[in-house]
């Protein structure tokens, strides 16, 4: 395959301001593999990391874009998992392989986060990313595509990894549970979606856009609660279970209430999962939680190759991105595919860029 | 509900003799509830029962039968989790609720099996069971059973109940895994149908009888394999799996060669459950464990209330046991029935009774 | 033995009103023992329940009173676990046994709380306790006591259970980690003990008071931090750790800033344990939790039968709980050895009664 | 520190034959570390490499010695968790990083082991080892030895390590269970050690030969069984249990009967370990552990950063390897020192050389 030395990426040139820019077409290492970007989706992290920036930040200009999938165009010298051809998607997290985190296979807590010497790399926030031509990974962070997935949906599997590794997180076991989720967002839809498609016996999603619950639906919620409307969640959650409560709450709307929401719906003896950063502090009243014996698990991003199983989860289409996906952009108008997603214009919820159109 | 003071009972009244007799309608203590029976499966263990005995067995004659569905018709002084004319289907086992074993949850392993004075009591076994118009069980081993499942169903549900039981006991979170199953019978059948349910990425079932095996493909194997065809697992899982192995291996079979098979199949760090009781000793290179860190989870019955999860994946219909039906007699032709299943009469799996007809 | 009909009980006769009064000694049913009091601790649920109550309290009188522990001098007809004469404690939950959570042996979670009647009973709170010269107990709530412990330090051996119980929730397995713990009561002081005597490398404990962090030190803590000397803990947390953080974190105090605290102190990728009731609702950046992955788990009680293993710790030396105690009554002075505990007199930590003095 | 650019190995030259040669001083690449070796022990795998070989073996000559300790002299371009004159002991195995296993932190279970391109190696295995003045090590498999430890005692840790391992495969929670270890070998009395500090009630020994079952004793085994002696393992833990049996039994020994001796030494719902690579098939009634619920682990080395506890607990006194460290050789003496290992001479136990000297 014929490779460029140079090529078109979108980088960030200055706090908030994103341009394309010729670049070199990066060669891989060893143990990397050089992928032709065919598809990168836009996460609130990109825009965080546009206007406020991230701890490991590399010097600007960088390439923005972690949520990518493409074709492996080079391989590194030791690299036989994958050959030139295959279709790729990838993890944005690679821990750092040394520190006790990552050696233990918590490579999401690497106590070497953005420490690229040592070996920490995270696509678009610590190193370059896939808002480009072309990307580099490292052979640890990739999966093969299977044949019934497109590139837009690989591109934005890291949503449901990060649904499955919060399921994981709990147990991984929801089979004839009840399960409440706060927060119909990207990864609180692919929760419902993937909670349901692990045999959850109802699911409860909660919001306050009607938009997005009509979405929850869709995608396999089997009730949800508009807050807007008035709706009490602890109270459908209650009536649903005979008072007990739900087997386990997922956070994924991390806003003030929600916390104390989490608290009021579960059993006791049930789990939350926190999916969510929040905003700022929350006031809750924590011993809800110890009186009834309710463990917090918390888990940030698409950790212990959930990848893995999502894929598979979508090509036996039990799970299914691609109603999150409602606009897609040329990479040369990267920063109206950023306004569309920001401004949530046309409603749209998961927004593409193509960097080989 | 009117109920009558005597009623017929399918009785042991000697080794291996069943014979239909007229008995008192038990009367349900504080915490039991009077069942309705109206069907009953057979099992392998019964007829173990019938021509070899159990520990912990009462004194002849006794009702065998444990395996059962029907209505509530009685409820003790202090049950109010269940009324009058509910459905219900029961799990085999009560725990003592007083030694190790059960206190922490594990009541298939209770110390005091068959101790009928301390509490413990297993339907059919070791207490009255369902061969009868009427039976009683303890409120904690009881189930409602969904609109969407018919008495027959839920009357074998034990037998989905004893496979999800083997999956949570390897941690019960399969989405995406390549998991094999060790011979077709009805826990194995039962075990590739969850397996895929819960997304397991593709199930592999062996064994040698083809009818079986063309059954677990209608029942979610996505490939089997007939050892007396001359095909061998080892080989067919290796190629599936680049030469890795399957990320978990439920023997099913409890033959010579399974557990052995099972060592060869499964990858390194993967999971062996031993879901079926071995006829002797077997010879095996347990060797292959240790060098490839694979851990060996042993289940018994349906614990862990697994039946629980049964019952909502075949009401969501994930699973679907009705295939596994293949005859039903009336209460008085129990030795018919029986003879059915023994000889496989007309390929025979699962037979049930019908006490009410 | 000789059993009086009779006896005296230390009952509350009226909200913040404890009397000796004479009763009927009780007669167990078949699971139960009876048994004649030794000695018996206030611990702060005991001032909760006399001032304040609790939900699932009996009528008034009823006798208080939960850590006890004392001489089995009749047994009930099925009970062959214990003999007239042995040395026993107990747990202060019975679960009802047929609850979801009982059932799956998390009984400190029991649903039916406080429901006699289903078989729930917590002793001293929904059903007559030990300040009193003869109790009942349910069979699956004893101990033998070893013959290397006093009845006195068996009374209070669920403090240690607690703490165990604390250290089971997040593993169990801390040789070699270091343990921070928050908040010196007594609670928090069997937890650095428990710690330390299972191999932890370092176990650092904070606190306000000086004779409690002293004692601490004597008890097994290897560093204290006196905040109330200007002390920083997550500053000699991280100074300790390299940066790093605690492995474990133990909220015992359950004060508006502990969990917080606790938050900073933890390593990315660590486990807080909740221990404590906290009084109100408390602010805290959540997020913290979030973005390093630590989970957060809680304990109320003292489950999992972990009283079997803080007593053989006892037994071996290992732990040690005698230094807490630091007063003893006999019962006819219930309400001194109540105000005594309650206003700290003397540096009170445990009082003890003995019904039999 | 000065580096000479030759020195002194023992490399193996041909299969069974051990030769001192001048070789050069390896120079540490960016994670690596270069160590001079102070103290390198034998293990019986030492003996199984010379005389057999083993997978991932590199071509003769090369250097063997996996246990050893000894003084950072140099480090890589990316190392700053140690620094020239730290003490330091290390793992055997560095996963590949880059498969399932090791991603998952599982690395003793690396699928590209002995691939040293990819990232594995096992030093003295794979890649050159510690009987030599120097030798290389990646710097996740390093460990700072603490103040109280020799070198000698460091070169052993993963002795100790293995054992802990095997214990953190069942959970890591011992206190008041009683435990069996069946295999009075290094291992075996390692873990007797280890199961004794962290609060096992009682530790039973089992075993044939009576100097170690006398050296268990002193390192903490409660009981011990001399088989030889017509001493019965299965009815001593079973007088010893009341009937119930062992909660955890460890096969340190892997001969033929030792898993059968397993099974009937447990209890229902408790653990089996293995520890020990099997000599060939073994004959065992499996049904054992399914008709009670008993899983088996197993483990393989010394994973899961478990040194990194060993190292605690020794430096805490609560292990002491120091009674397995029966000989002492320079490294000019390497195949005495073997001989001395092998024939048992002089009850030999651990052997360890000396490359300084």
């Amino acid at each position: 395959m014929e490779i460029p030395k140079k090529m078109q990426a979108a980088q960030l040139v200055a706090r908030g301001q994103i341009e394309l820019r010729e670049v070199d077409v990066p060669v891989p290492g060893p143990d990397e593999v050089l992928i032709r970007v065919e598809a990168c989706g836009i996460c609130g992290t990109d825009v965080e990391i546009r206007d406020h920036g991230m701890p490991g930040e590399p010097p600007m200009p960088f390439t923005m874009g972690h949520e990518y999938a493409g074709v492996v165009v080079q391989v590194g010298s030791t690299v036989d998992e994958f050959k030139v051809g295959d279709r790729v998607t990838s993890e944005v997290h690679k821990g750092c392989g040394r520190c006790h985190n990552c050696i233990m296979g918590e490579y999401t807590a690497c106590l070497n986060f953005g420490n690229r010497e040592k070996g920490h790399s995270a696509s678009g926030m610590t190193v370059d990313g896939g808002f480009a031509e072309y990307a580099l990974k490292h052979v640890n962070t990739l999966y093969k595509i299977p044949d019934e997935i497109s590139f837009e949906e690989a591109a934005i599997i890291t949503t449901a990894g990060s649904a499955f590794y919060a399921i994981d997180a709990m147990g991984g076991y929801l089979a004839g549970d009840t399960v409440a989720v706060i927060g119909p967002g990207p990864i609180g839809l692919a929760l419902a979606q993937a909670a349901k498609a692990l045999g959850a016996d109802r699911v409860i999603l909660t919001g306050t856009r009607k938009g997005r619950l009509e979405m929850g639906k869709k995608m396999g919620a089997d009730y949800t609660v508009n807050i807007r409307d008035g709706e009490d969640p602890v109270q459908v959650v209650k009536e649903l279970t005979n008072g007990v409560g739900a087997d386990v709450v997922f956070d994924a709307a991390g806003v003030s209430n929600s916390l104390e929401d989490a608290l009021n719906i579960v059993r006791p003896g049930g789990a939350i999962v926190l999916v969510a950063f929040y905003k700022g502090p929350v006031t809750v009243n924590i011993s809800k939680a110890v009186v009834r014996n309710v463990n917090l698990y918390t888990v940030r991003g698409e950790g212990r190759r959930n990848v893995r199983r999502s894929l598979s989860m979508a090509a036996q289409r039990k799970i299914d991105l691609r109603p999150l996906i409602t606009h897609e952009f040329p990479l040369k108008d990267i920063n109206q595919a950023f306004d569309t997603f920001t401004k949530r214009l046309d409603n749209a919820m998961k927004v593409i860029v193509h960097p080989q159109q």
